[in-house]
């Protein structure tokens, strides 16, 4: 899977699994270093133990909505401690972001629909 | 709160509380009740037992995302069974959606940053 794709479908195992909500607004867009780091975790997140895939919206203001999904809390620790992923959550708060919020939650119930 | 605006944050209790995640793929997008439907739901979902409020994104590919989030199970539950809501569900199965996956997820941690 490119785990750089948006419009992918996820494939995600039976709950409970995890999912991060990463909600961001930008300070500003462009030289920033943003984009090489955003390109950096999502090249080494792939490999991350536990990590099953992603998906990325936005809405008009602005804000940004990551969701990365994992097979536990103890892979999304992992994930956090990671020393780019440090670096990054530094820089996030020195520079890049106005505000964000990080919602981790446990995954409960899926139902899905697909017409045929 | 204005239910219907998307740029609103979030005032979200302490965790726990339930966050469901309604990822959708629309057919078409004129003239189908829809826009109707949607309005209506939105008026209704306001005055649930347990409705804390909601967030909407979408992506290029036209995917939306609406989240809705809720004091418990239970308060789910109820807005599931409400009887505009099961309409809604119907005609969305019946006309309305590509595809569609709804993630019930139970929020555990949050941390939230604000440049000051």
């Amino acid at each position: 899977m490119d785990v750089r794709s948006d419009s992918d479908s996820m494939t995600v195992p039976n709950p409970p699994y995890y999912a991060v909500l990463f909600t961001a607004k930008r300070r500003r867009r462009d030289g920033d270093g943003y984009d090489a780091m955003d390109t950096a975790l999502f090249a080494k997140v792939g490999h991350q133990q536990g990590y099953l895939g992603h998906e990325c919206f936005s809405r008009a203001d602005g804000t940004s909505l990551t969701i990365s999904y994992w097979q536990s809390l103890e892979d999304i620790t992992a994930w956090r401690d990671n020393a780019l992923h440090q670096e990054a959550r530094r820089r996030g708060r020195e520079a890049w972001y106005e505000e964000f919020t990080v919602q981790i939650t446990r995954v409960e119930r899926v139902s899905r629909f697909h017409r045929t």
